[in-house]
């Protein structure tokens, strides 16, 4: 399942800061490049992001070499080279784990499919939501999740089950093979250090809001 | 509905990059604070968050002088500035526009009421969902928005419409004087400089998630 040309060229994976900004990078990157700008220096990309140069090419030489003396960074090579390292030069089809309200409102969400994340696969305990559709897709019981991951080549769970299940759901989730997990419920989840958790903490982005309706500087802003 | 004392000691407010670190340095130093640590330097607290030092100290630079010489940041006196300076030092009543399953998810969302945001009023415009009971809160109609908005002392709104009214409901939003929008509908908003907005991308996330499983290393991540 892992394809050895998508590894870093380090020995060691870059800390979780470092693909954070990596992110950033690639939606600043791509916002330049729909305005027709082809290169870019390290500080003209960290100013638009507020992070200094140093930091800049400090972060993208986890990576490799990508800037050329003298021209900076050739945006078009960046981003692809940047959408190869996240791992979003391909497809990632996912699992759904948990069709309450934020199961649902997760399955209709559009910007997981732009950039290459696709559910698959729904599951719940619920047996009155076993069997039934949800946009096309039939829920299945969590007693089918080994054999459906294994067949669907599928990598990664949302996780959106209450929080008093979310252990136990993360358990099957392991045993079934599952790489990584999107989590939704607010605990934290134990899992074996081979498998990846991202747990959403919504409130830092209303943390952010905040700060800026006390500035009133507005703006529009898009944070991860 | 501003504090004065709450403004940032500079002339212009934090750019977005820098107030989204200001959240994950307090979020460090609330898990410093519950091992016991009572102070920490600017390179202890970079190393934590893979940031390097010089840039923890012109982050913080921003918002006024915090360190000791000899002695770096204490703790508990960092955190208290920090979360003044976002604003989290209070309670943030919000406005939920939009009772749909992301509404009703939002609604149960624990995260946000940890730190001191907290859901008040409820609206929709839908005939049947107006009138109903959720969470022992009557959803209302839009046409109340500018009366309970000033009644409630509300100044953010949680925006979890679909995409084709959300610039509609914003524009209802702004004239009842709303300050900030927390936009989940997938697509940019369109509002005078005055009013905040920060559009939720979860998909930044999720190709995290995607890295970490590339790199196999495992391991738990909380990120914003």
């Amino acid at each position: 399942m892992r394809d050895p040309r998508r590894e870093p060229s380090g020995d060691r994976p870059a800390p979780n800061a470092v693909v954070g900004r990596v992110s950033l990078y690639l939606r600043q990157l791509e916002s330049f490049q729909s305005q027709g700008i082809l290169t870019v220096s390290s500080s003209q990309l960290g100013a638009a992001l507020a992070i200094n140069d140093a930091q800049v090419r400090k972060d993208l030489a986890f990576f490799g070499q990508f800037g050329y003396p003298g021209i900076g960074y050739r945006i078009d090579e960046l981003i692809t080279a940047l959408q190869r390292i996240l791992g979003i030069d391909r497809e990632w089809p996912l699992a759904l784990i948990g069709l309450g309200n934020l199961g649902r409102a997760l399955l209709k969400y559009r910007g997981f499919r732009n950039r290459g994340f696709r559910i698959v696969a729904l599951f719940d305990s619920d047996p009155h939501k076993i069997g039934s559709d949800f946009e096309g897709m039939t829920v299945r019981s969590l007693d089918t999740l080994a054999e459906v991951i294994v067949q669907q080549n599928i990598s990664l769970a949302v996780l959106s089950v209450p929080a008093e299940a979310a252990q136990h759901v993360a358990d099957q989730l392991v045993a079934s093979g599952i790489l990584g997990i999107f989590n939704f419920a607010p605990m934290p989840l134990i899992v074996p250090a081979s498998v990846s958790i991202v747990a959403v903490d919504l409130s830092v982005q209303l943390e952010h809001l905040a700060y800026k309706t006390q500035t009133t500087r507005g703006g529009i802003s898009f944070v991860g």
